[in-house]
């Protein structure tokens, strides 16, 4: 059991970002990743769709044997979270509760934006999980919906994604936050520009570390650390390999050469 | 049989640019719309996806007893068109053809500027339709994933969806087209900002006139006209109705009422 791998899932790469941080500190875990390339995006449909999807790939993580899974998607966190607890015996992890501590450890004035799909925002999610760490810290949303495109367009850096920046954070700025959550696991990818638009005064959380931190604790409190000295790390997706490739390449350390084909609706 | 509705599909809203013109051109015949929402975008997705996607919902559209199958997405043409066509005995009509023919019609210099989505442009498909009308045609293709984001996003014109279009169309106009097709079903509805940055003397083709005008004759020729006074237009998505019933209202000249939902997976 201690040896089995993390499960971990997104609507498509993103969720990479949090691999790459569980690799990062966890060196000797073994990580099953399951990307939803045949369905993404996530972010603006419904939380019955969400749940049904999210519930299908726990599924197909189970019967990997997995022992913990993180739902590195934060539309699948805000809504699918309390579903999945309550369909599994292992623990599971998702990346608002994480994202939500760190903003309140780091926020000074107690104005925290958050920026995410329209299905994260429509949640309130982090509103709520971040009011009940301390009802003090006021909280504001804005939906995003042309960054994961444009991140998956490669314009991660570019005078369009500036422009598109600008309009989002206008109001968000405008209100005197002096912290930002990355509330979608594709948004570190253009943090850069994000980091432009918003000003040096404006902290930018991204709930990757932080996730990966709870993973850790959690897997301590819980006495199922690997004992592999060279982990193993697989990867599968609902669409064919070659876009998930491409774009993995960008965001982890390595290359991918293997990515198993899963037809994941036979999990309904 | 002749009172039987149209089936028509798409991967979300952009087909109702086509069931419109349908709607239009054929006061009298009835209307089942399907838009796959929980599974939209297709554009950036496998070939073997979208025709699996397209073949659960024409067994969908055949349970409802169509007498005709409109494939009113670019994506879905261009990939999946013989697969449905050998799977049914009932007539289909795809967009591709009629863009075509359209697009030969109208090109007098012979060059010819396709513009879809990623899958549909990697088939190669409009290419190749246009080139066995016309083998003197040269055609010039991009894809352009931002569009559709814009799009849903109601940025119909509007500076940032001017510069995205800049940027997309820089080569094809440099090659001197004088005829751009409209290759993806939501395109029309940003057609005055492509108009802007195209020029004057660029004439733009949406296939869904076109496509309209192909059904017209496709039900001539097997006389399945219809003898209804009113057309009962029915309209059903796999995700909740209400993103599609917000971005539907900006496309149909009147307000769908009522929306169905469709567990598509199970027609696997």
């Amino acid at each position: 059991m201690n040896n089995a791998p993390i499960g971990i899932f997104d609507s498509g790469v993103g969720g990479l970002t949090v691999a790459r941080e569980i690799m990062r500190q966890l060196p000797n875990e073994s990580i099953v990743y399951f990307g939803d390339m045949a369905r993404v995006p996530y972010g603006s449909k419904s939380k019955e769709t969400v749940i049904s999807f999210s519930e299908q790939i726990v599924r197909f993580l189970q019967e990997k044997e997995v022992k913990a899974i993180v739902v590195a998607c934060n539309t699948a966190s805000a809504f699918a979270l309390p579903d999945i607890v309550s369909d599994v015996t292992i623990p599971v992890v998702g990346v608002i509760e994480p994202g939500a501590k760190a903003a309140d450890a780091i926020t000074k004035n107690k104005k925290v934006g958050v920026i995410a799909t329209e299905g994260t925002v429509r949640s309130g999610m982090y509103a709520k999980v971040i009011k009940a760490i301390n009802p003090e810290i006021q909280v504001f949303q804005k939906a995003c919906p042309l960054f994961v495109p444009l991140v998956e367009e490669g314009l991660l850096y570019d005078s369009i994604t500036i422009e598109v920046a600008d309009r989002y954070l206008h109001d968000l700025l405008s209100y005197g936050i002096d912290t930002l959550v990355l509330g979608c696991t594709h948004y570190p990818l253009i943090r850069r520009t994000i980091q432009k638009v918003a000003g040096e005064n404006v902290s930018l959380v991204s709930p990757a570390y932080e996730t990966a931190k709870e993973l850790e604790k959690i897997i301590n409190e819980n006495n199922i650390n690997s004992s592999l000295e060279s982990a193993v790390h697989r990867f599968y997706v609902s669409d064919s390999a070659d876009r998930f490739k491409k774009l993995a390449s960008s965001i982890l350390p390595c290359d991918i050469e293997e990515v198993g084909h899963v037809n994941i609706e036979q999990y309904g």
